[in-house]
């Protein structure tokens, strides 16, 4: 069975978007009850996270922090004016693996699963793919 | 199959707990021959990465390095002083794939599979899961 | 069915290679129509990344970046003078997951998949294992 890709409207140049949902509905749809799901994003200057579903500060001081270690002035040689995010995007990664029991997948109580966009506001897309234990 | 659960008990705040002989032991009971195995993380202040299992000093400038690149005392808005442990989490990830041929994860000489904690000591837990090529 | 391993020769320190040409065949030879291709590299100072396959200049701020993070002459502890490659390995990681439609890996239309070499020149293995969905 083909996986499910999702539409996804950035709004802003560098945000971290919840897709924990588009997620548990990939993987309801699948119908697998044990496995793994694996998460893919098919851009170079966005990429995948886990990180916390609670204290929207965290989130804050992850893009914060990444913006002091990659600066987006630079100096950098390639003209587009957005290697910051092309370099964001191989430290976070593009693609991650979720293990999936019972039909769920097995996050943690405080994790969720963040679209990070870096060189927004943009049209996206998030690809989802379930294989079965 | 659902998959494994190892718990994991960490003594100091940042440190490298190698994991390896546990996805090892979840591959093996899997019984599967060829295929994958997902070693996930359900934390968000804490990681996963491959290796060298030789030189620990190895292990140490990474560890120092990653503190030297998202130091403790930041300044970040986050109140709960441990923002540096989230950042950490994100670079390194939450997730990691491994090939496994012949009943065997295929790691290379050098390396291992280690549980990064960066806001320990904690009670913390991993999760295994194999699906078959 | 064992996976595909692939030799792969890097010829300076520091190098990204295009190895989607690879990860393509072996999820040609595999069959698969939908399902994922863990793509794996056993080495721990080498790493794997998706970036964009068009300018090569973004690939150079990539690595020139890197280097800026993780200098080469340190300081660090351990003696073996690659201190930098181990930590640039654990920052891109060892592994990634792509998804697989219609026989194919669904990258993006700018992304390829780069063998990161850290401490070259030297022989090194890539090892791609495909799973059906």
């Amino acid at each position: 069975m083909p996986g499910d890709t999702f539409d996804i409207r950035t709004t802003t140049r560098s945000e971290l978007i919840d897709v924990t949902p588009l997620v548990r509905a990939a993987v309801r749809k699948s119908g697998v009850q044990n496995g793994i799901a694996c998460v893919f994003c098919p851009h170079t200057t966005a990429g995948l996270t886990i990180q916390e579903n609670s204290d929207p500060r965290v989130r804050t001081d992850l893009s914060e922090h990444l913006a002091k270690l990659v600066p987006h002035d630079g100096p950098y040689i390639n003209a587009d004016n957005n290697s910051d995010a092309h370099i964001k995007s191989s430290m976070v990664g593009a693609s991650l693996t979720i293990v999936i029991e019972g039909g769920k997948p097995v996050l943690g109580t405080w994790q969720a699963v963040y679209f990070c966009e870096f060189d927004g506001p943009r049209n996206r897309l998030l690809k989802v793919m379930v294989v079965p234990g």
